[in-house]
């Protein structure tokens, strides 16, 4: 079992993660997203979406999403109990995972990817190329506020993202905030984000 | 324990389609999206985000994403199976059934929601106004068409989505595909797709 993974990128440090806070050690191919490795014939053979993170399997079998690597390798490694305890907090765990990826990665990925030069006809990620639209990089942005300024309230009620566990949702959060750094937007005057942030980021897993 | 629904928008009937799959039928409250119930002040104490589908426990809780919803129902109510037999087939099930939002459901609403005269302002869901940009209305059928093809290609080769069994990424894929009609894209010359989607359709549960 080998990860195909990209050390600048986003996505595949939620796998790096959730591997480290489950004290598992994968072997990991790089591939070098800002060269264009991804749309090459060697990793579309890997995975056609041209996109990391990817699991691959012994028996050659892929993953290509982060959820479905993450709730395979929950499957064979149980413990931490990373996607919830008890079918409440597994469906939190969904819940908040999807609503950090759609309020939190999409938006901050739309606004960093639709001004890039070095996203020139890659607004979206894929095989297929997607013009640059200006209008998109201000509409993300204010997504992008509207998504820190949520967590913020959210975390006043709670230490972790769903409760009382520290879960992937934790992990997808740590890294759209990361992530919003490079469209210039830090926690700021944010107590409860701040407050959450430091403590996950201290975890050792959060420098995987 | 009951659904807020509304029954002509595509993702609550992916919840009823389930729910019909388990044999259960709940209590449902009609949200009248059309009128724009989801923004008002009854709605948002329900979810803020103003989505449904929202699924209320007795207890009050909401679960307001439908693979939350779905994952917490198939733990109340395992059989029949919906999210996968055993690790793999779960993986499998996350991972087509995200990727059928991003490149289905997403690419075809966004192509919809951007022209339609009824979203003005509403181009994204949620409380935040977002503006129609026509230059996504073209960038949306480009994606839905290739979600189409993808789909397709993918039936060519397996009888369900993730293979053997029918689960969430059938009922996903069946709603994203009836969804593609709202922008007049047909099943038209894909014979693996036009298979599949009659069998699916001919399910009692279809018509949830």
């Amino acid at each position: 079992m080998h990860l195909y993974d990209c050390t600048p990128a986003p996505s595949p440090r939620r796998v790096r993660i959730f591997l480290a806070e489950k004290g598992l050690d994968l072997p990991r191919v790089e591939v070098d997203l800002a060269a264009g490795e991804q749309y090459g014939d060697a990793f579309r053979a890997v995975n056609p979406r041209c996109t990391v993170p990817v699991l691959q399997l012994d028996d050659g079998t892929t993953l290509a999403e982060t959820l479905a690597i993450c709730s395979y390798l929950e499957a064979c490694h149980p413990s931490p109990v990373l996607l919830g305890h008890d079918a409440l907090e597994r469906a939190r765990v969904l819940e908040w995972n999807a609503r950090i990826e759609t309020e939190g990665l999409q938006a901050i990925a739309e606004a960093f990817r639709n001004r890039s030069r070095g996203f020139h006809d890659r607004a979206l990620t894929g095989p297929e190329p997607h013009a640059q639209l200006p209008a998109l990089v201000e509409r993300g942005r204010r997504r992008s506020i509207a998504f820190l300024d949520m967590l913020d309230a959210r975390l006043a009620d709670v230490p972790y993202v769903v409760g009382n566990h520290y879960s992937l949702a934790d992990i997808t959060a740590l890294v759209a905030v990361d992530f919003a750094t490079w469209i210039k937007l830090e926690i700021g005057e944010r107590p409860h984000l701040a407050r959450w942030h430091r403590a996950v980021s201290a975890r050792p897993s959060a420098s995987a």
